[in-house]
């Protein structure tokens, strides 16, 4: 992401005022994701004026022109003057990603970094100040009950299952073949736990199978389950499509049993908790594992000397303000998994925002 | 600050997926200014611990520590390691600009920027669904009241006329040399006005004098005087350092007189108005100016193609989230230039924030 600041910063910092301006760039894009831009964009069979636009998602006309203006700007949408009047079309880019209706979609993403983590990056300061995350002081009440407010309502919760499942459209196919996992016959991916007061984050992770589903298209011999909470099993099941033989286990990793397998996946889970946590959970899965078994981990790696990658480093802040967790580097995951019994850790970068760990019993 | 969103975005979406980071690497810089780890690292001189600077500045360890890390990311501060302890000192960039004590610094807009405008951005959707300012919904209170607030306190008035002068520490010298202005005796800084209700935003332009001693420096044989409302003046004459001669007069230049001159600067002020604003004030102007006197307006030019330059862009929808004005094209400020009675209007893009725009009666 950083470019790096050269001595011509020191004449005009043009880096500087595009890092001062990059929520702005943020808010631009999610506010035309929110407002259904790309949705109808994509729709249209033509490009379309900034009054049309405004006409059919109910704006003002005047703050549509600019937003549209914007994201032309930034090269994620497309102008063309017909007859005086500016007509916009969608890019490859924005049809991809950005409209709701395709395969790749980070739409739900974009609206949960909208509506949710902006807002709570908003006290970072105080983040650091505190050494704690932001939820009480953002949105009026302690974390446990906004999962808690999620859990109630099976609409709250599917939006955030969607959110969640956005990571591995990306990054999914990357680290499952990080490493040849064919030897491993029964797979099971590890999800969701009861959350426990003040810092409950488990639903930030794969919880609609979609990192099971590029397990099982990579390893068609193996059979691979997603084992999470009955709640959240049942509406996977229910509502988000399981195309690839993946089948469900209801359960809780940490208060019950753990389904015997040759591989445990634990993606982004370890960075939601203290070490102690983790400790807790990686030895109990040694336990299970059978000699031979192993423990694939996928997470955003730190590198060791501090310097990066930036993104990983984001997420680590981003840890700090949501959760109790943090992003590790490897010799740190490497201690861990030692310290609970697994040998042979191999580390793979992808050079994508996740990577991967795997050690055996 | 857009690069190309090429064919190799579809693979993957690397640009994308900065562009939705964009808020926490602002966010990132922003709390570190507000924490006061770029003077602390200013004023030391050995490289500091994450442990150290949590210490004096009175944070947590651990957020510390992976903020100075994301820092060191960017680029915006170091690291090396001694005796296995990461020790962070500052760069160039950051002792010239994010410090406090440089004459460069840009610190107090920062602060601005993560306080007031980050917040009001949060609700930029609504601002384009509404077509108006947000003051009300993201502070609770009415913009007219929120500038009569800092209207009260001479300490936060203080404050904003420290923001408003940043600008022209990087982009003053540029925009009054973007042409001869030599022949010009007597120049006039309009500044300030009574704040009407609801949409006030006078306080955003220069009101340190810091553009006009830039003028003053430029134009050594001219006579340069900032016309602003009497609080301001006041505040400047007492609090900003004023070197190269300029000179103050009181006055309101839409409700009052305003004072004879070669030629009138007006930056950062049309922007903030809708057209019929503007126009009342330029033809006020062109009576009082003498002929073969002039108007150099500053501000942000958008390109006649809707395609950028998306610094401008930004600026229009800040605009609108922010006041009642806009940015414009060459072509709308030259039309309402002449629509006033000026002819040969000029323009000079600077290639940087800022650009100039000359008429002359």
């Amino acid at each position: 992401m950083a470019e790096h600041l050269s001595q011509s910063e020191l004449d005009y910092p043009f880096k500087l005022l595009e890092y001062f301006n990059g929520f702005r760039v943020s808010k631009i894009i999610f506010s035309a994701c929110e407002l259904g831009v790309f949705d109808l964009l994509l729709k249209s069979q033509d490009a379309l004026s900034a009054q049309h636009v405004a006409h059919e998602l109910g704006t003002s006309v005047d703050g549509m022109e600019r937003l549209l203006d914007a994201l032309v700007g930034i090269e994620i949408l497309e102008v063309e003057k017909a007859e005086g009047t500016a007509l916009y079309s969608s890019t490859d880019v924005a049809n991809l990603y950005l409209a709701k209706g395709s395969a790749k979609s980070l739409h739900d993403m974009i609206i949960y970094r909208s509506q949710t983590v902006y807002p709570l990056w908003n006290n970072l300061a105080d983040a650091i100040r505190e050494g704690r995350n932001q939820y009480e002081k953002t949105f009026g009440l302690p974390s446990a009950h906004f999962f808690q407010a999620i859990y109630r309502s099976e609409e709250e919760m599917l939006k955030f299952m969607g959110i969640m499942s956005c990571h591995w459209v990306l990054d999914g196919h990357d680290v499952v073949t990080a490493f040849d996992l064919s030897r491993f016959q029964k797979v099971v991916d590890l999800g969701g736990e009861d959350p426990p007061p003040v810092h409950s984050h488990h639903l930030l992770r794969c919880c609609t199978g979609a990192l099971a589903n590029e397990m099982a298209r990579a390893y068609p011999a193996s059979s691979v389950t997603v084992f999470d909470l009955p709640e959240v099993v049942e509406a996977a099941q229910k509502h988000f499509k399981q195309d690839s033989g993946v089948t469900f286990q209801s359960g809780d990793f940490f208060s019950g049993e753990i389904p015997g397998a040759d591989l445990y996946v634990l993606a982004r889970v370890i960075h939601d908790w203290p070490e102690e946590k983790c400790l807790e959970l990686l030895k109990k899965i040694y336990e299970t594992c059978k000699p031979g078994g192993g423990v694939l981990l996928v997470e955003a790696l730190l590198f060791e000397n501090r310097r990066g990658p930036i993104m990983a480093q984001i997420f680590s802040l981003n840890m700090l303000v949501q959760t109790q967790g943090r992003e590790r580097t490897p010799s740190e995951y490497t201690h861990m998994l030692n310290k609970s019994g697994f040998r042979n850790v191999l580390v793979c970068r992808t050079g994508k925002s996740y990577d991967a760990i795997l050690a055996v019993r």
